[in-house]
């Protein structure tokens, strides 16, 4: 696509990132996705990424429409640079793109012992409270927190019920979505995994007003205007959408996608290696709490994908055929050797 | 109890606020079980608050055992202060007690003109996703984002599928709660609103794991780990319950209950009138978006806490009897005029 070498070679680590712990639909599976933006004109391949508004603690930068998996990497070590010098750094990001799964920025923190915070808006596909409209994306938040013994705490979620990559697998399957996953046009219960494609949408974390969807709602919407309204991208029902064949929504309000990013250095509350001794405690003893009958235990968040990263490290990635021979036709295209 | 005239007014104000917006749960209603946690020598009349730990952006501060109502504002006023000084400020509180709702104190920073956060670690009662033991608080998050034209944005939310108050009200009305609500001892589904005096536990936003209760269990989480293991406050199972009359947890690994402050500076990501102008034009457009059928409208996170206060600043907060005559019983007790 004309990528610097150093942008190609930290877009290829986040997205193998993905594949490594299991997250198989923001990995390799994505990358004809994104040339076909490219070739849409919507992804920059030589963005001039930089700091566009800053103060001590925060900074906010324009991805020159680069891709999200170049642009974010660039924002956290900012954020991480901040945090260096006053305790925290935060960073907003507007004129970006799709930037992968949120946890590895997230992680990026980890490894300079600080707690990292990665989130993102998307396009829109989800439904508020009460709505049958969608105004939201799927809007992740990644929180990766380091321990010392104990592996790190990483959360990593789609503020909905079930992520868009959920849907995918059922749709392949064709199988039947569960009730809570989505709704349909009318705003009705739907189990069609099919659903988003007639007017359907997926619904915010709690499925419906009283099992709490109006707190998923209000999670997207901090994740959307933190990504998006501070930096000056494009939010709600205008962000921009990633299949390169939708066309973009009309009276953009801002610049492409928006991310936000925070790093908080471990000692800035409390001395590093007590943080790293209650983090160890603290993991240690949600290990052990109680299992309900039929489970076996209690899991911490990132237990699932550092399990399966060990495993494929090991064992390899598997690639489904249709993922596969689009990377085939990719080469071809690009004259790459496989 | 012996509080100072300053400290007093304050506690005052931040119960009061709770039963305008409507969270009876939190308001005046909870001034007996202060009373009692103070005859049981756990919260100090007269405490020393003060910060113990900090770099530019961040504090930790100890509250000497202090009411919350009363550290949780002095904690945000370092929040504010510091993101005055360095564009966003970040303040983890140790050694406090319950303070009232979260949306208070994210709103003191919203009348500075900054976006508000506060979240607070509570006396166990949720059990994580597979699991039957009470290992976190409901865990509140406030997210607070001032505006224009339009009223600000205010989230306050139990990371739970219903906060405690909730179950209250059904208990109160002898009804039945909502299957996804709460567990009973074995982990099983159950209705009993009462469920939680037989052993079972609130479950986490999400309800079960096909409906993503393993992200309200990372978000209840990430403010325990936030509130408390930052600040070296009490965590998870050990957090200290409300009630007097529940004996301490043993071998507590930190000093009281914690909290969790945010304040970012509305022109610390882009200048502050384009900021205020797209939130305006954030909410209206989500104002806007089309109603499912048989619903007049799509909310605002904040929305129904503020047309509550608007009628009960007319209208006079309803104060059910049992809290009435609890209070006049206080007030003969500390010979106060009513």
């Amino acid at each position: 696509m004309g990528c610097s070498e150093t942008d190609a070679q930290t877009a290829a680590t986040v997205l193998v990132s993905a594949d490594l712990r299991g997250i198989d639909s923001h990995g390799v599976a994505r990358l004809s996705g994104y040339v076909r933006l490219w070739e849409a004109g919507r992804i920059n391949a030589r963005p001039n990424i930089q700091v566009v508004h800053e103060t001590y603690s925060t900074a906010t930068v324009d991805g020159d429409a680069g891709l999200g998996l170049v642009v974010a990497p660039f924002a956290m070590k900012i954020a991480i640079e901040k945090a260096e010098k006053v305790g925290t750094g935060w960073v907003s990001v507007r004129n970006s793109n799709h930037f992968g799964i949120a946890g590895y920025h997230a992680l990026m923190a980890v490894q300079q012992q600080m707690i990292g915070i990665a989130m993102t808006n998307a396009s829109a596909l989800v439904a508020p409270t009460f709505s049958i409209e969608r105004m939201l994306g799927t809007n992740p938040i990644a929180v990766a927190i380091p321990a010392q013994q104990q592996p790190p705490f990483v959360a990593d979620m789609a503020t909905t019920t079930a992520a868009n990559g959920k849907l995918e697998i059922l749709q392949r399957k064709e199988a039947d979505a569960p009730l809570g996953w989505v709704q349909d046009k009318e705003g009705k219960d739907s189990t069609n995994a099919n659903i988003l494609k007639q007017g359907g949408a997926l619904l915010p974390l709690g499925s419906d007003r009283e099992h709490g969807s109006h707190k998923g709602y209000a999670l997207g919407s901090i994740v959307d205007i933190f990504s998006a309204v501070f930096s000056g991208a494009s939010y709600g029902p205008w962000a921009p959408p990633f299949p390169a064949y939708v066309p973009m929504p009309e009276n953009m309000p801002g610049k492409g996608l928006g991310h936000f990013f925070g790093a908080m250095r471990i000692d800035a509350f409390r001395p590093a290696n007590e943080f790293l001794e209650h983090m160890d405690n603290w993991i240690s003893r949600f290990r052990q709490a109680k299992p309900a009958p039929g489970q076996e235990k209690v899991l911490i968040p990132g237990d699932p994908e550092r399990l399966e990263e060990e495993q494929r490290l090991l064992a390899g990635i598997p690639v489904v055929d249709a993922v596969a021979s689009d990377l085939e036709e990719l080469a071809k295209r690009f004259k790459l050797s496989i």
